[in-house]
């Protein structure tokens, strides 16, 4: 299950994943809140959608996309926020949880870490054999993010000549995530 | 009771207000977390502990320290998450979540704004007839938010001629931290 998470659209998707690269859609979809709302309760009723979603699925794990400070400055505080909702709700059930940063979301998908989010969403739709681009995108990136952590290249030697060129593009991103980690605010 | 959020340290602290000024100390402490655990396993500890304290105290409110995305860079996104717990803690408790600046602790506890963090915690301790400033400093910050909560000048006029020099400075803070709250992040 991946979560793009937002404090007024919080995008979540689930996947199945079988051997080889095949995915298949589970269910995607959005956790909002409106803008008035006080934001305790607001982020009470994101936690209980996540939550919910949880133990519905059941996934293996959660996929939740890595915040970085310096990005987002005017939303920041609130996508911080619900990532770390979403990431107690998955701890609470000993669900793993796993971030991933949007280079190695966009690399995995689409092969590079690069791609626009449109190029994103086309790459879900056609993965996921549907004949639309999953909507809002929130949704969309939440299916990548889960996409992603299916097909974590963990058990791949880094240099595994088994690699595909997505697989590699996924290594490389990680490692460059990784080699700037230590500089950038990450959660 | 008040919370300073923090991931490596989140300062706790309860306190009974009476009729009048008068406040009392209750319990305060930390909810400390290493560094190379897990976070979701520090966010999922840290939400228990304040759930703990929640159900043991059942405190009238929570008061949380606002969290500007401008500060403190390095550990915003930390910080920005405790604090989203905290107040999703709360309000699954249905108990009343209220946030409150860095300045506007400072102006209720000291009468100025632009208080020190050694001022705050003599302040503290004189405040809650303590004998020493409470340790470590994230604790007499938690305490100096639940005071400056007890104190919170709801039902006075904004220009009420019975408010002492602490509560106008508090007034004058709050406004000013409405003013500039729309050109800022705040959570």
């Amino acid at each position: 299950m991946g979560v793009d998470p937002g404090l007024t659209r919080c995008g979540l998707g689930v996947v199945e994943a079988s051997s080889g690269r095949k995915v298949g859609l589970v269910a995607c979809g959005v956790a909002a809140t409106p803008a008035g709302m006080d934001l305790d309760q607001r982020l009470l009723r994101i936690a209980a959608q996540i939550g919910d979603w949880l133990d519905q699925y059941q996934p293996a794990a959660l996929a939740v996309e890595r915040v970085f400070a310096q990005h987002n400055q005017m939303t920041i505080t609130g996508t911080a926020q619900v990532a770390g909702l979403a990431m107690v709700e998955a701890a609470r059930r000993g669900i793993e949880v796993a971030l991933h940063t949007p280079t190695e979301v966009k690399a995995a998908v689409t092969g590079t870490g690069g791609a626009d989010k449109a190029q994103v969403g086309r790459m879900v739709a056609r993965l996921l054999q549907l004949s639309e681009v999953p909507r809002p995108a929130d949704a969309a990136d939440a299916l990548a993010l889960a996409i992603c952590h299916a097909w974590r290249p963990a058990t791949l030697s880094p240099l595994g000549a088994a690699a595909t060129p997505a697989q590699k593009a996924w290594l490389e991103a990680e490692r460059a995530a990784r080699r700037g980690g230590r500089k950038k605010v990450t959660v």
